[in-house]
């Protein structure tokens, strides 16, 4: 572990920018108007630079620890490297997606990127209310491009191995297997929900479909070394922005992939529907029942510009020797199904799980307990349905059956 | 590539064992009564060593090439570290079964192993008609034993990322892959038969859902990381030896995994099963059908003797919160349906693809003819049957069929 290097401090920031030369042309060191620490500091220390021309950029310093509901525990640093390889690696497919790296420092863990202060976390607009069109396609898109270009389909069979290599971090697969796959399900100290959700709960837990479909979906988690996923794909790791007026997003950026590894490509599609789903189940519960339902339409949105992508790209498969368009075929319906698995892992993780989000938790508690009932009641029919139909209109149109019934006032 | 390391000699060898001291007891340098080369020169020099004693000792040396059919290409003598870390590996779960090293030198891609002189291979011992029992249960045992031990059920989660960064030789796994899955049924220059079998092969090579279930077979062995499999387990790699005056084997070992590699459990235990029907396939041309029914129950034999093995071992698993007996039940299921679908490769690679089996090439060509033909119908029959039943015995009794039908003479 290594964890006996400097961190970095609002006060150093401006030396910082000024030694190093590349980060001079994106901001005006010896002109700065404002350096602001915006991390939560539970993983990493993040700093926003402005100089007096509205210029800006971000640095991010990846600490040695990680913190979580008060709990602490050391975690490397090096998952810093594991998010630039990434970063640059999906910046290769779709440069126009992903947030732009301009300079790292690998010996202290730090990495410059372009700031998006015009931009915001979507989560955070969705929780606003606030609706962006089109951004569920681009991460679909996104998602696609990796899938492929990150594959066997699209990479150098020896370049795959060697980029496999060093494309892993176990220290946070593991941390990922835990609170997404095992601990909703099988129980864990750390462990939250309201207590008008206990009896949800216990339900849950009682449910040995759902703790089959998890002891599933997490060895093929960690076995399945499909692309070099994002490994956390959920509203909150998309940046995006629209004109003054317009409702159509303009951009959208993909950051904060330091869970990046080599796994099943269905895992970060499945994020994006959990997530969405949660957004619905706010917008329920807050009465906003078209909103909610524009939430749900995204899945299909998601995931139809996902496979639009992926089968875009096919043509340009390395060896088309055996895999054909049935092949294809068979494999995105395959994908599909899985999303549905782990979609359902992500929904359960959120409302039972150590680390919640804030679509739910903002909410007053007498429509917050609704919510939570119907995002896990949503995750337990997931396992079982996606073998009746595993379309995205079916995710859509359970869902919103599910959270209408459940939400409470 | 590295290729400027000095090949060894003959005339060499004692002095190579006088200079490592490990090997000094276990031979006499001073005292050898023969050095012999014994490999096929096509992957690796191997010597064999005796001393007047009696006592003797193997050495093998990787060489920068391969040589196939006429062809010859560069690949990378690194694949000892893999054989020499596999063997390893293995050695540690089931001692018994695996050849045993007694010094490496990696600098020349050179390691020693016991003499197993006493022993024969396996596959030389079928094609004389001999008749080892308890073999085929050992080598099960040896399957099970590995698909735990070097999987997420048996290692820990940071060890086994550590290890899977090594372990995987991606220039051996191509020559699996194009050999194995793509080339049979694609076509290649390289691939061979005799002209009888001509319209067998046309047949074959127009079969549809043959090609998707390789599509399918292939995508699994690039991305399914389950477990550190020996990844050529044929009857050539295990040696055997009985008492005199006895059919009962008395000692079984495994070597000669060069092509060891992180890949799906199945594949193993598939590659059994293939040369089980290839060795029946040639007893049924020689009109020895009772040895050719025993073979054939020799599939059963390792699958049984497997599934005993993984299950004996499944209550020290790492982690039980979600893996329990209905998981493992299931995963015991997949495992053996994938088992006939790389069964199904390995056939059709032996009987189409560039390396043969002396099986069936050592038979004259008028049963040759049959026996290929039945080999290649069981390939094809294998990846359809699967789905209705599974089972080692329905194999065995499909296999009888085919092969018993196909025969010539």
């Amino acid at each position: 572990m290594t964890s006996d290097y400097p961190f970095l401090t609002v006060e150093e920031v401006p030396e910082y920018i000024r030694n190093h030369p590349r980060l001079a042309s994106h901001v005006d060191a010896g002109n700065l108007a404002s350096v602001r620490e915006i991390g939560d500091g539970n993983l990493n220390l993040v700093f926003i630079a402005k100089d007096n021309a509205g210029r800006g950029l971000v640095l991010k310093q990846a600490l040695p620890y990680v913190r979580m509901t008060g709990e602490s525990w050391p975690m490397t640093p090096e998952r810093s490297r594991f998010e630039i390889q990434s970063l640059e690696a999906h910046a290769a497919l779709v440069p126009e997606l992903v947030v732009r790296i301009l300079d790292k420092e690998p010996g202290r863990y730090i990495f410059a990127m372009e700031d998006l202060s015009d931009h915001q976390v979507w989560r955070g607009a969705l929780n606003k209310g606030e609706v962006h069109k089109g951004v569920a396609a681009e991460v679909g898109r996104y998602a696609g491009a990796v899938a492929f270009g990150t594959s066997v389909f699209g990479m150098d069979r020896l370049e795959l191995a060697a980029r496999q290599e060093v494309s892993v971090d176990p220290e946070l697969c593991v941390i990922t297997e835990d609170l997404v796959f095992t601990e909703p399900w099988a129980g864990a100290e750390r462990n939250e929900w309201l207590p008008q959700n206990r009896a949800d709960v216990w339900e849950f837990q009682a449910d040995h479909r759902f703790g089959e479909a998890m002891a599933e979906a997490k060895y093929f988690f960690m076995t399945h070394a499909e692309a070099l996923l994002h490994g956390d794909l959920h509203t909150g790791s998309v940046m995006v922005r629209k004109p003054e007026g317009s409702n159509e997003a303009d951009s959208v950026k993909v950051f904060d992939s330091e869970f990046a590894f080599y796994g099943p490509v269905a895992f970060d599609v499945g994020a994006t529907w959990a997530n969405y789903a949660i957004a619905a189940a706010r917008a329920y519960a807050l009465g906003e029942d078209d909103r909610a339902h524009w939430c749900l339409g995204l899945v299909g949105e998601t995931w139809h510009a996902f496979e639009a992508e992926f089968r875009r790209r096919w043509p340009e498969r390395r060896d088309p020797r055996l895999w054909d368009e049935e092949f294809l075929n068979r494999l995105l319906q395959r994908w599909r199904n899985e999303s549905w698995l782990f979609a359902a892992a992500k929904m359960s993780r959120r409302i039972i799980g150590a680390a919640k989000t804030t679509d739910i938790e903002t909410l007053p508690p007498e429509i917050r307990e609704g919510a939570a009932r119907g995002v896990l009641r949503m995750a337990r029919s997931a396992v079982v349905e996606r073998w009746a139909d595993s379309t995205p209109n079916h995710f859509q149109e359970l869902a919103e059956w599910l959270l209408v019934e459940a939400r409470t006032s």
